[in-house]
């Protein structure tokens, strides 16, 4: 077999077999086949596409190209959530420590925030001590003994998708939903998932813009899971707007930690409780949505989701005194509250404007060797159909520096669009 | 401007400016731009395609990465003759002295061949002492002392091409219609060509296979040169049997210089005479295809061909005598005359299966570095529409090994097809 001949064979159209992925997918991981090789195959593949079968053999190929963990001794059924990424997205924050509360045990390997998108592991940063390099068997030992792990990504699991991803940011090859779809999944398979719920985003702070793109994604995702033997959900939910009012990492922390205590945007409380029922469910702890639902709603009610957290933080070296005291989070030196400057029903709060301001900010990164600012960020007041008057705070600007803080509330000032007809409030979840 | 950018834009299916397709030519021939951007680049333009104008600029840009030939003190008009390639086109070896001999001064870089066609420098290797390696410099002084060159492409020129065409080899990006006109046209304009005729082969033993190709190309070609200022010219020729009799090193450079002691089969000798004429007419030196054809018609009988070639070996360090007493050259050690192995009209023989049959006999390469057997090839004797008779000579295998003989006795049986019916014979040149 030579990979010129595996990539001739996409260029012209053809469907690879389960062996020629394999070998492709081997070669490159292993160096035999170069990077030159692989960017044209990739490019061959975003142009010509890839069948439901050619993706899932070439998800499983690069989950098989380092270490796959079996969780099969540790839990009974291994659950995982994946959000696609968005702004004020912090959601994993509180839905891990309600469903482990409900009995299910949840390990996750989060990732870092890049561009307009935030990152998990970033948020979890604001609390000083927190580790997100646990070790392979560290993760085991806490999943068994604490029930719940929420951690970075291990650099032995799937390399392949590591290489292939670096390769397709600077050859233009990233937009390919086969090549998105097999990243995404084959990080979850290699981190031994059993069961997935994918939150697939949609809207102008998604990666996938439009609702069509958005049900491709996940109809791929859940093919892929099923071709492997993963039970998959996808979920489709809106990404227009930021999620929640808080934006930025120790920002978005309190928010998420808030939930816990009970008090929350509504929003985020009902998004949290819509995809933590999925989970429960997909996880065999609910019998349906319902009981799901009023299983994580319990847990926040009666502590025992907060108590989870603490114990999240204090095995994993945080200081816990954080998700009691919120006021020991890191503030920013400035904070601007931002009046409305007219009246009228909000018809957009433009969620890629707010995000990438926040990287402007300092709160996220341009490219990946950027370190980010715990603090800083944005408090947005109004969602989408709220009814405002001219002068009542719209939106907060928290900046560690005058000029930034200045061009920031200016372009989260233009995100914000105003009607003066009503606007009806977007969905949480589509279909 | 950055590579990655440019990369998106074609693969976007958007039309390249000047200054993109520079930047990206210069950057890759200076290393600045990696194999890995380049090969998705190729790959996005062979499934995308380019307008007549990309391809100018990407063959300018091509022609500009070394050093560009001015011919212009050296002859009136720097003519130049192309080939795409094929089985037992020995042309070049044949009208390069016709066109001198008819006062037209012609200086040519040719290649080797690879895969099942041949390339001129390797037959020319079969007089000894030949010298295919002409600096520069060289070049241009025997242009002007003698008014006939015919020698190997300089690394100097057009380095971008020689180092593109590697990795198109090895990332499936060779049979993009772009990439094959340019890589062409940018050698001839860095060799200094202000008039230039093409000979595009189709056919089973070419590498355009259809009629369509071949003239997408050849008009491909013909745009690029008139957007380059080049007057350009491209005929379409038959390629499905091979050119002439010989195929092989040794044996072509014999039926060429055979065709200027007034001796040559007529498919052969009507093919040289329409190219030359060509060549004639664009170099100004015939008013029309008629003067022309009869000059060189006239550069036979009058022996001025065949004197212009001995003054091109001698020039160029080859043994002359070869020129007049060709049982000089290498004779295999076994030939073997094939018989007809039953009546009728011969309906196919099929070029590429001879050309591999004669790279498997040593005469060509499978790969680069191979080296060749000048001695070894074929004869082949009958013409599609030709019609022969059981027991009848068919071919003639000259070969240094009894397996390989047998093998190539029986690939080259098979390459003739034969008919009951009449079977007109295939054209020369159409349109």
């Amino acid at each position: 077999m030579r990979a010129v001949d595996i990539i001739i064979k996409k260029r012209d159209k053809g469907q690879l077999t389960s062996q020629e992925i394999d070998f492709f997918v081997q070669g490159f991981t292993n160096g035999d086949i170069p990077d030159y090789q692989a960017s044209a195959f990739a490019m061959a593949v975003l142009l010509n596409g890839m069948t439901s079968f050619e993706t899932a053999d070439l998800t499983l190929a690069m989950a098989r190209s380092g270490q796959v963990l079996d969780l099969s001794k540790v839990v009974d059924i291994a659950v995982d959530k994946h959000s696609s990424g968005g702004v004020g997205d912090k959601t994993s924050i509180s839905i891990m420590p309600m469903i482990a509360a409900c009995g299910l045990p949840v390990g996750k390997m989060s990732g870092r925030g890049l561009g307009f998108s935030g990152g998990t592991l970033d948020k979890l940063e604001s609390i000083p001590g927190y580790r997100v390099d646990l070790t392979i068997d560290e993760f085991k030992k806490q999943l068994k003994e604490k029930g719940i792990v929420l951690t970075g990504q291990s650099l032995d699991l799937a390399p392949a998708d590591g290489k292939m991803y670096a390769l397709r940011d600077v050859t233009g090859t990233v937009p390919s939903m086969p090549l998105i779809a097999s990243s995404i999944m084959c990080k979850k398979i290699a981190g031994g998932a059993q069961a997935i719920v994918l939150d697939v985003k949609t809207g102008l702070g998604a990666f996938m813009q439009t609702l069509d793109e958005a049900r491709e994604l996940g109809e791929l995702m859940v093919d892929i899971g099923r071709l492997a033997g993963r039970k998959t959900v996808a979920l489709l939910s809106d990404m227009n707007q930021p999620l929640g009012s808080a934006v930025g990492n120790a920002l978005e922390m309190i928010e998420a930690i808030e939930l816990l205590h009970g008090r929350a945007p509504k929003d985020y409380y009902e998004h949290c409780l819509h995809v933590a029922a999925h989970v429960l469910l997909l996880g065999q702890r609910a019998k349906d949505l319902d009981e799901g639902r009023r299983l994580a709603e319990k847990s926040i009610t009666d502590g025992s989701a907060l108590e989870t957290l603490r114990v999240l933080v204090q095995a994993q070296g945080g200081d816990v005194s954080y998700v009691d005291d919120m006021s020991k989070f890191e503030r920013a030196k400035f904070v601007d509250v931002v009046p409305a400057p007219r009246s009228g029903y909000i018809s957009q709060v433009h969620a890629r404007r707010v995000g990438e301001a926040s990287v402007a900010l300092g709160a996220g990164r341009a490219k990946k060797s950027d370190s980010v600012d715990h603090a800083v960020g944005f408090i947005i007041h109004k969602k989408v159909g709220d009814l405002v008057q001219a002068g009542e705070p719209l939106f907060e600007v928290h900046a560690n520096d005058q000029t930034k803080l200045t061009e920031a509330r200016q372009a989260v000032l233009e995100a914000h669009l105003f009607s003066d007809e009503f606007v009806p409030p977007l969905p949480l979840f589509y279909e």
